[in-house]
């Protein structure tokens, strides 16, 4: 077959200008790997006379992106335009509507609207693929979704989001507190100007939802995931981590338990001799666990112009390959409504941290509240330090959440705490 | 589609087992990925009647494992006998041959004949798949084939071979030589009684063979990889390598140059704090570099039961959902022929060890024969010890590889050199 395969694109930002430049640059390699020619016919962006880094003067132009979505000369959609819903959405809708594949680097779209579309993609016969939403450079849904298929999965969990990672470990280099931090990484661009999507979690969430769809053949639930963001993370206990072998990272994680579905974000402990707890800069690292295979460690880049746009090369050479692998590894009509585990029914191990007034006494109280709400000492440690008030780090054996909750309410109580207790679940990865 | 697909499974060893175990329990789990059931219709060994760990009495028996490539009831052969010819390579040939489907785990198979069977293959319509046989449960074929497809590769290589891994870090934790340690891995079951393939690095060159093919378009050449084992890595090199930082692993690595494609399996040394240079025990872990996503590490069990028919698994079910993506990635016929770097014309930094006299003037012998060939001195290190002869370890700047064996053939014809000269290549990872 020599017809070229014909590709819209939605969005010439960072990642839609490196679609077209791998697009350009590699032409005889994809035609060679596609077996067929694969070109760019027509493009869309906010603003048509800005300068950019490669040229798209020889494509069609739409000021409307939805547009892409029905013209006859597109085989499959690249939106790359962002957000959940509006014009990225009524693309995606249009262009399925039109018989059009449709590859997105869009988490947001997929986390919230991903079981309608993937209904309507398979209904039209036409391929969805987010590789390129989730994680980046790594192939990771792919991985999921088809290497690891053979295994029933216990837990998929990862950093997701390079911006939180950057930042904790800057934190920690720097021996600096999360604010100037996440200053520097803005002023770097490592960080938006509104970080509340990265630092929040939301975006590590968006990405948690669909490996979790993908692991575990449920419905997406993205409302499901528990989410904490990094903005509460301290020097202290960052210090404190490392003092017990412990690095802090942002960890998306889902694993299904017979009570429901567990999905979260949050800071945790994780070992730092293992790939997640050493993972440098803005490096992204997905664990997968299977009955069969055991772990299985991806690492690689989150983000970028170049990662993203091989994720998304990678999706559209499946396409032209003739690939019919549906969103979620299974047809979207045959995944399972699941329950959410209980947020009280989570369990861990702990690290705790409180500060306790340095007098004869204190540290009974303290320790009598984590008894009574059954909450058993693996290890403490009291750092002695001027003041009339010191830090106490207690790491628990395997404790209940609704345990941890009931006992720092209770010592949040007492005369002897001189500061809110802070909890950071440790996971064992 | 309700009709099931049909596996005929060749060779009930552990591989076998462990992907009878998979289709036996995840039946209904593998029919919702697949769009239809997944079923095991005929199977062959050396021996029927020996005691297994599942129960095989369903199926169809073939005595000679041949005949399970021209049953009706088949659609899709799992070829596990091993060998790179005998009934294996027959097996494949004839199911290729009556249209059948092929999923092995046979690399060697693949590194002497992928060439030939591909084409065979992809003549007859059919379907060859070897994720089984590289790095084990890491879906690493896959993604280099198909996730990272958009890049090009400018390298890939990684620890491929369990056992010398396991070998290379027990010597240190133990602080014993390679004979006892490779005694006590084969009593324990993870080398052979025959280590050869294993530990002379014949078993990952058959890996990197395949990978490299994929990486680079490249006709498989397997007789091209310059393949030297583990066998003369000494405690003392170990020792040294961790002084400066380096952990010594048996890398095997592929890299396109101007002057031609470099495939080898090597001793190498690399940074103890990367990816491969942490790597415990028997864990495989392969590195692809691309020119658009940067450095994508995967990481897992490199063998075993559930690893290997884990990724058996994934390449069924890619064929039952219809994936007909070739072998290595483009069609057969279009893989380039390559020639091969000279041997001399590879470069790195080195390792260099050697033992001299210690009088005066030795080192200076010993510089300036490295002077004469060219070789530039980055650091070096005298241990004082006891005896009239001492180690000397240079690590050099970027050398070329004939140069280094100029220096060392030079050096080990001076009076003041009192055993043999070592060289590790440093390598960049």
């Amino acid at each position: 077959m020599t017809t070229p395969f014909r590709l819209g694109i939605a969005g010439l930002g960072t990642v839609g200008i490196g679609t077209v430049k791998m697009v350009q640059t590699h032409a005889d390699m994809l035609a060679a790997k596609a077996g067929r020619p694969v070109e760019i016919t027509a493009v869309s962006a906010r603003n048509r006379g800005i300068q950019r880094a490669a040229d798209v003067s020889d494509y069609a132009w739409e000021d409307d992106a939805v547009a892409l979505g029905a013209r006859d000369d597109v085989d499959c959609v690249v939106e790359v335009i962002g957000g959940s819903d509006g014009p990225a959405k009524a693309l995606v809708e249009k262009a399925i509507g039109h018989g059009k594949h449709v590859v997105t680097a869009n988490k947001a779209l997929i986390a919230h609207h991903g079981q309608a579309l993937s209904e309507a993609a398979e209904a039209a016969g036409t391929v969805l693929r987010v590789e390129a939403g989730v994680a980046g450079g790594i192939p990771i849904v792919k991985a999921l979704g088809e290497g690891l298929a053979g295994n029933r999965i216990s837990r998929v969990f990862g950093v997701l989001n390079g911006t939180c990672n950057y930042i904790l470990n800057e934190m920690e280099t720097r021996a600096a507190d999360y604010g100037p931090v996440l200053e520097d990484a803005q002023r770097l661009g490592y960080a938006e100007a509104d970080p509340t999507f990265d630092v929040g979690g939301i975006d590590a969430a968006h990405k948690l939802a669909v490996l979790a769809s993908i692991a575990f053949g449920t419905r997406i639930d993205f409302e499901g995931v528990v989410c904490e963001g990094i903005e509460r993370v301290t020097l202290d206990d960052i210090r404190t981590a490392r003092d017990m072998g412990f690095s802090i990272r942002l960890l998306g994680l889902a694993k299904l338990h017979a009570e429901g579905l567990e999905q979260r974000v949050r800071p945790c402990m994780v070992r730092e001799d293992t790939v997640i707890g050493a993972l440098p800069g803005v490096t992204n690292a997905v664990v997968v666990e299977g009955d069969f295979v055991g772990q299985v460690s991806l690492t690689g880049p989150g983000a970028g112009e170049g990662a993203t746009a091989s994720a998304i090369m990678g999706d559209v050479l499946d396409i032209v390959r003739g690939v019919r692998t549906p969103l979620f590894g299974r047809p979207a009509s045959m995944l399972a409504e699941m329950s959410r585990l209980a947020h009280g029914d989570e369990h861990s191990p702990y690290y705790l941290r409180f500060t306790l007034a340095d007098r004869p006494g204190a540290m009974a109280e303290l320790a009598s509240a984590l008894g009574d709400a059954g909450i058993s000492i693996h290890r403490m440690r009291q750092y002695g330090q001027g003041g009339d008030a010191v830090p106490v780090v207690i790491v628990t054996h395997d404790a209940r959440r609704d345990g941890i909750d009931r006992a720092l309410a209770s010592i949040a109580q007492l005369d002897a705490c001189k500061a809110d207790p802070v909890a950071i679940r440790i996971e064992e990865v």
